[in-house]
C-alpha cells in the first residue's frame, strides 16, 4: 500500500474518531468553500486531503462504518485509480447536479442519529435540499460543527496573494458605475442590504482582481452593499494602501475577512437583505437576524457580468486574436518538432503555456491544460501529471482543451489534430463533432431563450448516428474572469427563468464523442451573443445569433469530407479566411505559413 | 350592448355581492374541475358563464373592484372580442403554464384581506403556490367557499352518460393486468393506497370509456385502489348492470360519485396513500385524515398509459390509414366541389367530420375542428361559428386541424391547402413549417431525453428566418382517450424527470408560422417514440427515434423548392410513398384518384 492510501486510510479513521466524540453518525464534505467556487483554496481542499481523490467536483461521505464518494462519469477512470485500496468506495452519479448522496445519506443513516456538515460551505439551496430529505426519514442534521478543523491539523492558511485593480482601458465600465446598477436592482427587489460572497460577482462589481485560487483572477471576500456604503470583507494586508484610499474615496470601506459574518449577524433590525440562495452559505444566512427581512433573487450582478458590453467584446475580440496566435506559433513548432524530437502531453502544456505568455495582454492560464493523446482524450477532464503521461508517437488524435486569461477577456478552446496516420473511424467522428458545432454555432433563437434549450440542436448530428456524450454542450465564460460562470448553461440543465440568453453573454460551444480507451474529439468555440437585425423582427421579437470569437484553425485533414453539407463546407471556409484575416498580421515566419496552410479553402 | 355582455355585468355583479355578504377581497375561478380536465363538464364552466368568454383555457379574477381575465396568446383576439364591453380586462399571457393571475393577485389585493377560490377545482400543485404568494404579502386564501353555487341558480347537474367497456381487441392488456401494475408501483412507494381523480387514468385503469365531456372519451369518477379492491365512484345508473356485475366480478365495486371525499375521510389511520399532486384538488386532498401519511408521486397510470404496448400500435397504425382516407375523401370532394358551389369554413367541418364517420372503428371527433381560411388560419385555436365564420372564396391558404376518436387510437392531424393562386410569401411560409416538421421528425434521442429539450430542433428551421411561434411543438396523444395527454410534451415547459421519452409514446409534432390579420401555416404528424437498432448503441446506449404515424398527403403545391435541401425532398418523397401505399387500399375512384394525384413525387 502506498503512502498516499495508508494517509487516506487513517485520516478516515480520525474522522470516525471524531464523529464519535460528537455522538455523530456521518460527516458530509462537500466540494465547496465559503464563497462556493469551482476553484477552491487549499484550506477548504477537504475531500481531497481525506480521500486523496483529486478531482475538481466529488462528495466525499464518511460514517461510522461506511466511507463513500460520489462522482460523475468525467472523474470515473481517476476517482477508481486515486480511490483505489483506500477503503473509499466510488459511486458513480449520471451528473454533478444531481443529488445522490443526499439520497444515498437517508437511506443508509438510521432514523434518530445524526449527519454532520459545516454549514459555513453548504450553500443554501442544498441545505434546504439536504435537511428536507434527512429529516424526512428522521435523521438529525448538524451544521455548527467543522470536523475538518479537528482532524487537520496542518490546514492550509488563507492565501495572502495581493488584490489589485482591472483598470481602463480593458475595464471600461467604473465600479461606481456597477454599484449603482446593484443598488438599483436592490432597490427593485426593495432592498436595503445585500450581502456577496461569490468571488467572481465581487471581482465584476468592485473592478477588482486577485490570485487566490489557481486560474480565476479573483480574491477571496465577501462583499456588503447598501444604499450608501459598500463594506468589502478581505484578508488584512491583501489590498495595498494607495487602492484602499481609492476604494474607500469610491465608496468602499475595507474590513477583516472574518468580520463579515459579525456584520450580518449586526444589521439593523427592519431592513430588507437582498441573498441569493444559490451562491451564499447556510452558515452566512443563519447569522442574518430574525428582525431582518430576506429577500432570495439572483445576485444582480452575475446577470449583469454575464452581458458584456460593446467595449468589453472588442476586447474579448482583440484577446481572441492574441490567443489564436498563440495557437499557431504552438502548433507550427508541434508539427514541425514532431518526429524530431520526442514530445509529451507534458511538453504540449509547457510549449502552449509559453507561446500564451508571449502575447499581450496575457495574466495566466484560464484553466489547467488538457493536452489527451488517443484514450487520454476521451476523458474529457484529463490533466496529464509528471508521474504519469503519454507521449505524442504513433497513430491517432491529440486533444488540447486550453485558455487564457487576459486583461481583455478569457479564452477557452479545444482543437484535435490528427497524429501519424489517422483512420476513416477517426475522421467520421471529427466531422460528426465538428457538424454539431457548426449547427449550433449557425442556429438563430429568439432573445430570452432559456439557454438549455439549445442543447439538442447540437446533440442532434451526433444522436443522428446514435452518439450523445455526458457533459454540457455550453458554459458561459466571464471578461478576464471566471471561465466557467452563469447564468447562461447549453446543457440539460433545468432551464430557469434566469438562464435567458441575453445579448452580450459569451458562452462555449464543445460537443464531443468519447470513446473510452480509444480516443476522444472535442471542437470547441467561444460565441457572443449578438441581435440580428432582420424585416421579420417586427412581427415575432428579437432574434439574437452567435458571433464566433474564437480564431483558431480546424484541422480540415481530420474531415470525412462526404459527411458534409455544401452549406456546411461553406460556413468552414468563410470561418477559415476569417481566422486569416484576422491572424496574419499578428504572426510571422512558420505560425504564419502554418497558418496560412491550415485555413486553406477546404 | 348586447345580452351576452349584460349578462356579464350583471353576474360580476352577483359575485360581488357574495363577496361582501361573506367579508371577501376576491374570486378566482380557474378553468377546472374535480377531475382537472381539459374539458370541463357545464357543471364546471362558471368563467365562462360569468365572464362570457368561451375559449377552452383562462381564469377570471373578480375582485370589489376589478375583474381580470388571463388567457394565453392563442385566445387573445378571440378574448378580445368576447370581453369587449363586459367590464373585464383582459390580461394577456405569455403561456398558459405562467400563474401571472397570482401574482396580480398578491399585488392588487390589500394585506389583511382574503381571496376565495373553491378547492374542489383547486389543483393540489397550483394551490400551494397560490396559497405561499399571497401569504406572503399577507393576503389570506380561503378554499372552503363555492361562491358559484351562491350565484347561479341555473349551473347544470352533473352529466349522466351511460358508461361502455373497451374491450379486446382494441383494448388488449385486461384490466386485472393494469390493477396489478398501479398495485406494483403503489407497492414501491410503499403506499397501501392510491386515489385517482383524472378521468384518463381512470379510463386507462379500468378499460372504461363514456362520454361525459365533448371529445375525450371519458367519463367523471374517481377511483380508490388498495392492495385487494378497488373502488370507481361514479354517477348512479351510469354503468349497466351486466357492466357493474363484470366489474365486481374483477374486484372493481362501484360506489356513488359523491361518496369519493368521504372514503377518503375515513381511510384507516396507519395507511400510506399515493396521490398525484398535480393530478388531485387542494378540496380531495384535506379529506386525508391526519394519521395517513401521504406519498406523493405522479399516478403510475400516467406513466404507463402514455407507452402504448405493440398490439395497441398496430391498432393505431389501423386508425391512422382510416382517418388519412377519410382525408383523401374529404379533400377529393373539397377539390372538385371548389369552384362549382359555395363552401364555408363550417361547410368544410361536416362535410369531413362526415368523411371520418363513415370509417370502421370511427366513435367521434377528438376535438373541434379548426377549418381557418387566410387570417381565421392565423388563430391556433380558431373555431368557426355559425354567427361567424368566412366562405372559402378568392386567394389564399386554407388550414384544417382535426381528429378522430376510433376504437383503436386518436387521430390528430394539420394539413394547409392552397386556395386560387398563392404567393410566394404563402409558399414561403409553408416550406419552412415543413422544414421545421421535418428536422425533428427525423431526429433520433437518447432514450430517456426529456421532451422539452427537443422544442428548439422543430424551432431552429424558422428560427433561422426570424420566425417563431407561440404555442408547443408537440403534445402526447391517449390511445382512444385524450388527445392531449402528458406526461411528455415537446414545448418550452420546464422540463421534469416525468417527461423522459420512451418507447411507445405518441406525440404530435406540429410547428406553425401565424401572421396576424393573414394567414397561419400549420403541419402536423402524430410519431411514435420507437427504439433505434444501430451498431452504436453499445457504446453509447440506446437510441429511440419516430415512426411517423399519419398518413395524409401534404400538398406540394405550397412548397418553394428552393427553400429544401435534397434530403428534405428525399425524406418528404418516401413520405408521400408510404402514404399512397398504405391508403390505395382504403380509397376507391375520385379518392384514390386524389391520393394518387397528391403524393406523386416531387
Amino acid at each position: 500500500m502506498d503512502t498516499r492510501l495508508s494517509q487516506a486510510r487513517q485520516r478516515v479513521e480520525r474522522v470516525r474518531e471524531a464523529l464519535a466524540r460528537h455522538g455523530l453518525t456521518a460527516l458530509l464534505v462537500p466540494s465547496a468553500d465559503p464563497h462556493l467556487s469551482e476553484y477552491l483554496p487549499g484550506r477548504w481542499q477537504g475531500r481531497e486531503w481525506l480521500s486523496g481523490f483529486t478531482g475538481s467536483m466529488g462528495t466525499l461521505v464518511i460514517t461510522t462504518t461506511q466511507a463513500a464518494l460520489f462522482a460523475d462519469s468525467r472523474y470515473w477512470v481517476q476517482a477508481e485509480k486515486e480511490l483505489s485500496g483506500s477503503g473509499i468506495a466510488l459511486v458513480k452519479i449520471p451528473s454533478a447536479a444531481a443529488a445522490h448522496h443526499i439520497e444515498w445519506l437517508a437511506r443508509e443513516v438510521p432514523a434518530g442519529q445524526t449527519v454532520a456538515v459545516d454549514g459555513q460551505v453548504l450553500g443554501l439551496a442544498g441545505a434546504q435540499q439536504l435537511r428536507a430529505a434527512l429529516e424526512a426519514q428522521g435523521v438529525q442534521l448538524r451544521t455548527d460543527v467543522d470536523l475538518l478543523a479537528e482532524v487537520w491539523p496542518e490546514r492550509p492558511a488563507l492565501p495572502a496573494a495581493p488584490v489589485y485593480a482591472h483598470a481602463a482601458p480593458q475595464a471600461p465600465e467604473p465600479r461606481a458605475t456597477r454599484l449603482m446598477r446593484v443598488r438599483e436592482a436592490m432597490a427593485r427587489h426593495g432592498a436595503t442590504h445585500h450581502f456577496v460572497s461569490t468571488v467572481d460577482d465581487i471581482a465584476w462589481i468592485t473592478n477588482l482582481r486577485g490570485a487566490d485560487v489557481e486560474y480565476n483572477p479573483v480574491f477571496l471576500a465577501h462583499l456588503l452593499i447598501d444604499a450608501t456604503r459598500a463594506t468589502l470583507y478581505v484578508g488584512a494586508g491583501k489590498v495595498p494602501a494607495t487602492l484602499a484610499a481609492q476604494l474607500q474615496a469610491e465608496g468602499v470601506a475595507l474590513a477583516d475577512y472574518a468580520q463579515a459574518a459579525a456584520a450580518l449577524a449586526t444589521l439593523p433590525a427592519g431592513s430588507t437583505l437582498l441573498v441569493d440562495p444559490r451562491r451564499i452559505t447556510l452558515g452566512f444566512r443563519q447569522q442574518v437576524p430574525a428582525g431582518v427581512r430576506v429577500v432570495e433573487a439572483i445576485n444582480p450582478s452575475t446577470l449583469f457580468k454575464s452581458r458584456k458590453g460593446e467595449v468589453e467584446a472588442g476586447f474579448v475580440r482583440e484577446a481572441m486574436a492574441e490567443d489564436g496566435a498563440a495557437m499557431c506559433e504552438f502548433y507550427a513548432w508541434f508539427e514541425s518538432a514532431l518526429g524530431r524530437e520526442r514530445i509529451s502531453e507534458l511538453t504540449i502544456d509547457e510549449k502552449l503555456s509559453a507561446a500564451r505568455a508571449r502575447r499581450p495582454g496575457f495574466v495566466g492560464l484560464s484553466f489547467s491544460t488538457i493536452a489527451g493523446f488517443n484514450a487520454n482524450g476521451a476523458l474529457p477532464h484529463y490533466r496529464a501529471l509528471p508521474e504519469s503521461y503519454s507521449w505524442i508517437e504513433g497513430n491517432g488524435l491529440l486533444l488540447i482543451d486550453s485558455g487564457g486569461q487576459y486583461l481583455g477577456g478569457t479564452t477557452d478552446i479545444t482543437r484535435v489534430w490528427p497524429i501519424g496516420t489517422i483512420t476513416d473511424a477517426h475522421k467520421r467522428d471529427f466531422t460528426l463533432v465538428l457538424k454539431a458545432m457548426m449547427a449550433l454555432s449557425r442556429t438563430r433563437f429568439p432573445r430570452g431563450t432559456l439557454s438549455p434549450m439549445l442543447d439538442a440542436i447540437a446533440r442532434a448530428p451526433l444522436w443522428a448516428e446514435g452518439i450523445d456524450y455526458g457533459h454540457g454542450t455550453g458554459h458561459g465564460v466571464g471578461y478576464f474572469l471566471n471561465v466557467h460562470e452563469g447564468p447562461q448553461s447549453i446543457s440539460k440543465a433545468v432551464p430557469e427563468a434566469t438562464m435567458a440568453m441575453e445579448p452580450g453573454m459569451i458562452t462555449s460551444i464543445e460537443p464531443g464523442v468519447y470513446r473510452g480507451g480509444q480516443w476522444g474529439v472535442r471542437i470547441e468555440n467561444l460565441v457572443l451573443n449578438r441581435p440580428v437585425a432582420t424585416p421579420e423582427n417586427d412581427a415575432f421579437g428579437e432574434m439574437l445569433e452567435f458571433e464566433t470569437l474564437t480564431l483558431c484553425p480546424i484541422d480540415t485533414r481530420c474531415i470525412d469530407r462526404r459527411l458534409l453539407r455544401e452549406d456546411e463546407i461553406a460556413w468552414l471556409n468563410a470561418y477559415h479566411a476569417m481566422v486569416r484575416e484576422r491572424l496574419t498580421a499578428k504572426v510571422s515566419g512558420d505560425a504564419r505559413a502554418w497558418l496560412e496552410a491550415r485555413t486553406a479553402s477546404f
